[in-house]
C-alpha cells in the first residue's frame, strides 16, 4: 500500500493556467503556473502541462504516487470530457481534454467547469464538508454556480446543470455576452457591479469619487475601495447587487432546498459589504417554509488555491478514494 | 411469493379525498372518494379512510396483498411524514399522517406533497419512465413542482425542494397568499390567468365576452372557452401566461438541466393554447447550451386518476419493489 498519494489539480484560465499536487486532505504540496497562450491549439497547452507535471513529479518522494488528474476549465463538460466553444480560448467547437491527458498518463482523468470544480472543492475540503445539499456561487468576471444534491455534484441531463449566471432577472434588461438580455451575471459579478455604478451615476446626484473614473477603467476593486470610504454610490451599488443576488438565490432555494449557499471568487472578497445585505435580502425573498433555515456563507478556501483544490477534489472524487474527515 | 400485489394511493384535497388500489404497472383497480371534511381533525379523516380501505380490501381476490400506502397532500413533508400548516385544512401546525396510518396497518407508509406525487407518478407510470432528470409542473389553483434528479425525487435539505410556484417573477408584482409579492403562481395558475385577464381588460380596449363576467365568477375554463372562440383578451392572457412560464422554466433548466419538463393539472388541459407558446418562449429564454435540448410535454396521466397514481407510485417507491417497464 502506498502512503501519501496525491492527485494533480489543473485550473485553466483565459490568461493563466495553474497546476498543483494535492493530497487527500486538501494540502497543496507543490504548485506552478503557465501562460495559457490562448491563441494556440489545446494540444500545445497539454504538452506544456505534461512537461511541468513530469518535472514536478521528479521532486516527489519515491513513496508518493499520483492517483489521478482533475481539470477545471471554462465551458467544460464533465459527461463528455470536453471543452466546448470556450469564449477566451482559440480551441474551436470541442476539444476532448480528457482523452488528450489519458493518452499521456494511465490515470483517471476528469474535467468540469470552474464553478463545478469550486463546488466539489467546497464539498471535499471546504465549508460544505459533510453536507448533502449545497450551492456554490463563484463571483468573478461572470457568475458561475455548482449544485451539490444528495452529496454529489449535479450535472443534469446534458452535463451543464448549474448555470445560475444565465437565469433571467429582467427579460428587457442588460445585454449579456451569451446573446440574451437581463441575465443574472450582467448584474451580479465584477463586471455587473461596474454596470450598476454607471447606471447609478446617471440616475442620482450624489457626489462620488467614481465620477472621475471612466467606464473602461472602472473595476469592482475600485468600487469596493470607494464603498469602504463611505462613497454613497458605491454603497448603493453593493446594496443593489445584494438585492438581486438575494432574490435569485431565494429562487435557487425553491428549486433544490440546500442546507447552505457558499459565495466565492473576487467579488465575494468584498465580505460583509456584499454578504450581509445579500443574507438579509435572501431571507426577505425566501418562501415561508425555508425562512431562517438556509445558511449564506463565504467560502473559506483561499481564492488563489481554491481553483486548483477544486480540480484536485474532482480528481479525488473520480479516483473514488477520497475519505471525508 | 404473492402475485398481483397492489398499493393504496391516497390523494387528500381541501374538498375531496380520493383513494385507490394500484398495481405495479399503474393499473387502478378500485377507487373511491370521500368528502375531506376539512374543518374536522385529521384523525377523523384517517379513521374514515381506514374504513374505506378495509371495505375495499374485502373485495380483493385472496391472492392479492397490499404492499404499502402512499399519500399526496398539501404542505406534506416527506422527510418528517407530516402535513404542516395546510392552508385549506383545519389541522394546525403539524400532523404526522404517516404515524397515524402506521398505527393502523403494518405496512410501509409515505407522504409527500401533491406535486412531488405527480412527479413520481410521471416517473413510474407516465412519460418520464426511464428518465434520470425531469421536472413536473402541476398547474391547478396554484403552481406546484417536483424535480427528478439522478432518477430520484429531490427533497432537499428540509424535505421542501421544488417550490417553483414561489420563485419571484417581479418583486413589486402581484400579492401572493404566501405573503410575498410577484410569485410565479400569482401569474401562472388557474387563478393567475384570471388575474391576467382582469389586468388586460383594464389595459386594452378590445371587445371581449369576458367583460361581462365578474372577477369572482371568472374561471380558467371560461378563459379557455373564450380563447377557443377567438377572444383576443383570452388569447393574450394565454400568451402572457406562457411567456412568464417559459421564462421561469428556462431558469429551472439552468438550475438542474432536465431532459424534459412535464405540465399537468387543470390549466395544462388547455393543451396547445398554453403548451405551444410556452415551448416557444422557453426556447427563447434558454441559455445557449440548452437550446433545442429540453422537451416540454403534457403529462399523459389522466387528471382524475393522476393524483392517486402519483401517491401510489410513492408507495411503490417506498416498498422498493417497483420494476420499471
Amino acid at each position: 500500500m502506498q502512503m501519501n498519494n496525491c492527485v494533480i489539480g489543473i485550473d485553466i484560465g483565459g490568461t493563466t493556467t495553474s497546476l498543483g499536487f494535492v493530497d487527500r486532505h486538501g494540502t497543496l504540496t507543490c504548485e506552478t503556473t503557465l501562460d495559457t497562450l490562448a491563441d494556440q491549439p489545446a494540444e500545445i497547452l497539454v504538452s506544456r502541462l505534461c512537461e511541468s507535471i513530469d518535472k514536478l513529479s521528479k521532486a516527489l518522494p519515491p513513496q508518493v504516487a499520483i492517483s489521478g488528474i482533475g481539470i477545471g476549465a471554462p465551458n467544460a463538460n464533465y459527461l463528455r470530457g470536453t471543452v466546448e466553444n470556450p469564449p477566451n480560448l482559440n480551441w474551436g467547437a470541442s476539444t476532448n481534454l480528457v482523452e488528450l491527458f489519458r493518452g499521456r498518463y494511465n490515470l483517471p482523468v476528469a474535467i468540469t467547469n470552474d464553478a463545478n470544480a469550486a463546488a466539489i472543492g467546497e464539498l471535499l475540503f471546504g465549508g460544505a464538508r459533510g453536507m448533502k445539499q449545497a450551492i456554490v456561487i463563484t463571483l468573478g468576471t461572470g457568475l458561475g454556480s455548482g449544485f451539490v444534491v444528495n452529496g454529489e455534484l449535479l450535472y443534469g441531463a446534458d452535463g451543464f446543470a448549474g448555470e445560475l449566471g444565465h437565469t433571467t432577472v429582467d427579460p428587457a434588461g442588460r445585454h449579456c455576452a451569451c446573446g440574451k438580455q437581463g441575465c443574472l451575471e450582467t448584474y451580479v459579478s465584477a463586471t455587473g457591479i461596474c454596470r450598476t455604478v454607471s447606471e447609478l451615476l446617471a440616475q442620482r446626484l450624489d457626489p462620488s469619487c467614481l465620477r472621475e473614473v471612466s467606464y473602461s477603467e472602472l473595476t469592482s476593486k475600485k468600487i469596493y475601495e470607494a464603498a469602504c470610504g463611505g462613497d454613497s454610490i458605491a454603497l448603493a451599488a453593493f446594496d443593489a447587487t445584494a438585492r438581486i443576488l438575494g432574490m435569485k438565490l431565494a429562487d435557487a432555494v425553491a428549486h433544490t432546498s440546500p442546507e447552505a449557499i457558499f459565495l466565492s471568487g473576487g467579488l465575494a472578497a468584498a465580505g460583509d459589504l456584499l454578504i450581509a445585505p445579500t443574507r438579509r435580502y435572501l431571507n426577505e425573498f425566501l418562501f415561508g417554509p425555508y425562512k431562517g433555515k438556509v445558511k449564506l456563507l463565504r467560502s473559506d478556501l483561499s481564492e488563489s488555491s481554491g481553483a486548483i483544490l477544486g480540480a484536485a477534489a474532482l480528481a479525488w472524487h473520480e479516483v473514488g478514494i477520497a475519505t471525508r474527515p
